[in-house]
């Protein structure tokens, strides 16, 4: 268990953090105790080329800045993280997939020349994880497996205070582990088949309700596409809310394919505690689907982990929400440049 | 890449390995830079219970000492490893499947009083990971994951130094990881469905074997079982190396099984290196089943992994065969109570 401390958590030094997304960016500074002190979001506008994402990128970071009522001189270091696949220890990305104008992009050292501050790099579900590590929900544990539900299935694993960034940078990208070796599910993308991705994500879920609409399966929301409602996690979270049979059913499949992958990761990490975190969370702890949802998932650990991890491991909802991001790179920045380790 | 040094790699200080199994211990002093300089082996006489067992293991581990020409007193620390599962951290066996009078003893302390020395406890394939990663195929590499192919399927992951032994002493458990989420195939000892032990351990090899000599499929096999040989994976084997091609198919589909558990891994701890090593390894680099049973594993790899780590993770055979287990105990008395880390 880490030690906390009991500092005033608002004192420098102070760390930028930015989460750079293809819709958004998302910067702020953070306290040396992992306390966000300002929050600014700018689009990335990536159709227009990286020069105008980056100077949208400066003036986000800047406004943070003085939102927290700091100068930029009293700003350690910079913490910066986008999506994958990119070359962490070259600070470049390489070919994010809604990010074609930004394909191999310098783009930790161009960051850093623009502020003026040395930059950490690291890829965006890793810096949730270490934000919730930091100073989130799994800020008293020593190691932690989050999971990030959306579009797609991110993953960050952190033990010791240690990323798991992997070799070629593709360490935690646990969206991508096999659960149904003979499957044939694919991601739409990569198309590996048999992922956990495949049958997990957002996108997953949605196909796996067209299929079963398709197989002629009864359902309250035949009516709500009839009537023009977009096929969305969401309205298949709003139909199981209200009952209907089918739209649980498929939430719960959901569940049950996190939990199998869960089970894997907690017999290959072990860690103290897992959680869950991403805009497909089902309303989390304080919707009855959420805590169904997390039921589901537990329940699946109790049957097939070991029983020393069932019983042992936390699993539940991560609390930064969308400010995982950029507190997690500001934790990142500390790291590199802070001259401790967060712990 | 770690630097590996260019001292004289057989002198102090020394450390001694203690590698205790169902059947055998084995023992060895081991120089600073992970040269062995001794070997013993003893009867762990499990049914006799743990008083005999550490009086035969303190008698191996002096002879060790006595054969590398060395005093107990020249020995800085001792490494003991164990089959799981157990309680790392407190030194204590659990309930290893092979060894029921032992169960829920204090073997670390036990081991330290008796030869008087500090010592490092640590699961007996982890331990033989460390050895690969300080002395063996792997020791010009960050970060390993190491395969161990017999009854069951064992595994130890090192990054960067650190052996992931979870919080719970279940890190690294990867025979347990699930590769077919609705198959019904179970571990015999566990009940668990599904995971990798479950397919591709040399008891699950013999079983398919079995199942498939039972629907009727022929084989050069059955004579020999006919006339009194057993159904091993060694008799799979040969019969493979002769061109049956039932067995060379379950052979195969081993490998298959291990490819897909082995991608899972390379998106989970994406690591620089991974061995295989153990009993089961088809004759390694040196046989021509051992190639094809390699190159299948590579080619689901190259089929099923992100390019990226597909083209530059190193897959090979370990090399330390039956002495990498008590060679990575030493790694780990070192590391514990060694003064400096093993890079």
């Amino acid at each position: 268990m880490k030690d906390s401390g009991s500092a005033d958590t608002t004192s420098g030094p102070y760390f930028l953090g930015i989460d750079v997304g293809g819709t958004n960016i998302k910067c702020g500074v953070v306290s040396g105790e992992g306390t966000p002190l300002s929050k600014t979001s700018v689009k990335t506008e990536t159709e227009a080329g990286p020069d105008v994402g980056l100077a949208n990128l400066e003036q986000g970071a800047r406004q943070a800045v003085e939102q927290a009522k700091l100068s930029i001189d009293d700003i350690v270091a910079v913490g910066l993280v986008t999506p994958g696949p990119m070359d962490i220890p070259e600070g470049r990305l390489l070919t994010p997939a809604n990010m074609p104008e930004w394909h191999d992009l310098p783009v930790r050292d161009l960051v850093s020349e623009r502020l003026g501050k040395p930059t950490a790099f690291q890829n965006d579900a890793n810096a949730a994880a270490y934000g919730e590590f930091w100073a989130g929900q799994a800020k008293d544990v020593d190691s932690l497996v989050y999971w990030t539900l959306g579009t797609g299935i991110g993953c960050g694993i952190i033990v010791n205070d240690m990323i798991i960034q992997g070799a070629h940078s593709h360490g935690s990208e646990c969206g991508h582990i096999i659960v149904d070796m003979d499957g044939d599910r694919q991601h739409p993308g990569t198309g590996q088949r048999g992922t956990l991705e495949a049958y997990a994500a957002a996108r997953a879920l949605v196909t796996r309700c067209r299929e079963a609409l398709a197989a002629g399966r009864a359902s309250s929301i035949r009516s709500a596409i009839k009537v023009g409602a977009e096929l969305t996690p969401k309205l298949i979270a709003d139909h199981a809310e209200r009952g209907d049979r089918l739209c649980d059913q498929l939430v719960m499949d959901t569940a049950m394919y996190l939990g199998v992958g869960t089970v894997t990761l907690m017999h290959t990490i072990d860690p103290e505690m897992i959680l869950f975190g991403g805009a497909m969370t089902f309303g989390r702890n304080d919707a009855p689907l959420g805590q169904r949802f997390l039921h589901k998932i537990k329940g699946v650990v109790q049957e097939r982990a070991f029983p020393t991890c069932a019983e042992k491991t936390e699993i539940d909802y991560a609390t930064l929400g969308g400010d995982a991001g950029f507190i997690g790179a500001a934790g990142c920045a500390k790291q590199a440049h802070g001259g401790t380790s967060l712990s």
